[in-house]
């Protein structure tokens, strides 16, 4: 997969892309990153590029001429599709990350800004991202994120593939209550079932945490699960 | 405010705490962040922090020994609170930061990691806080996030409080879309009202567009607005 990530602060990226699972794809060539700033490409001499809101307002706008060259500079896979990262695209799941890594080999990311961007930018991009209903300075830790979710994803990223299928989310509940040595710790106990060794009575006590789970923390998404395949 | 963030990898932040606003806030002291390291507190020579799930399964737990070591040494303030940061948790919300803002002066942040960590942990925890319906390969970039949403609330950052006010989130609808120039981009156009110098009917456009963009693409905030007081 090659990411192509249009952002004014590409040194942001350096430590986050160099750390576990990701540093070592990226080390094994899974994925490929290339950081372009827009700023490279603002015509002024004073490399501008925000300017002032039409009709008032606080804040500087990303201008659309930057960008557009940026992303004009890219080279172009055939399976390809550009990403605006910005607090009113849809809200990221696992599905999205999912078809992302099905459909595409060129994921192109254009970061937003905290005080906003022309809105002419929007046609540069087939989808929009948010990463949840909060505001960050930026859409460069929703990259960052996007980048993870998907790099984990791909073929030889994950040494064992049965640790994807067992997770949160791919089948809509929430992961069962996990334990490791010691057996006892602050007067706290692994409990018993899961040091029976009956692997048939652990497999069912683990569903059974993971429906009672879900249900005290994500009524939600056990609604969703009932009505699925899954079920 | 100040962070403290339990992580297996501490250098993973470096970068992104240096860029923008997060950089600016931390060079001027508005916060400061404290990185731990888990396996500083791993008792045995190979400086072990994960091992095999009781019961079976794949993938290494997060023992639960070296965590609370790591919490047991750190400087606590009177008004702190500790969050897991888990896909099991609450997904992170605009109120949830302005609530961490209000509240508290210490923020101790544990990253969970992608093939889980021993039940035992989550009672470290005052609250469980999760990114969003997608699997990441730790809470690294969660506790990024999170900080990057809490700094820009701090006063002193974010240089005109105007700018927060008017943001998507605040009051529940979507952000109008903004213009800068030119007024005439590759054939894409201004709207007229906005060069109008009319600020009334400008306000008026401007909240217009806002509940019709949120009605299109997020009719789940939009029903959120028209019950609230904002509205």
């Amino acid at each position: 997969m090659k990411f192509d990530v249009v952002t004014l602060f590409p040194n942001f990226f350096t430590s986050g892309l160099q750390s576990g699972l990701i540093g070592k794809a990226l080390g094994k060539n899974i994925a490929k990153i290339n950081l372009v700033n827009p700023r490279q490409f603002a015509v002024d001499k004073h490399h501008k590029v925000d300017d002032k809101p039409y009709g008032g307002g606080v804040g500087m706008l990303l201008k659309p001429e930057p960008i557009f060259a940026a992303i004009d500079s890219l080279e172009l896979l055939p399976k390809r599709t550009t990403i605006l990262l910005s607090p009113q695209g849809s809200p990221l799941t696992q599905d999205i990350l999912q078809t992302l890594v099905t459909n595409y080999e060129q994921l192109i990311l254009i970061c937003g800004h905290y005080e906003g961007f022309d809105e002419r930018i929007r046609f540069l991009a087939n989808q929009e991202i948010s990463l949840g209903d909060f505001i960050l300075t930026g859409g460069e830790i929703p990259a960052l994120a996007l980048m993870n979710g998907v790099i984990r994803l791909l073929p030889g990223t994950v040494g064992k593939l049965e640790s994807l299928k067992t997770e949160s989310f791919e089948h809509s509940l929430l992961d069962y209550p996990q334990y490791t040595h010691p057996p006892v710790f602050k007067n706290m106990h692994v409990p018993d079932i899961l040091r029976s060794g009956n692997h048939k009575l652990i497999a069912r006590w683990r569903q059974e945490q993971q429906i009672q789970r879900t249900q005290k923390r994500r009524p939600d998404l056990l609604e969703k699960w009932l009505k699925s395949d899954t079920y």
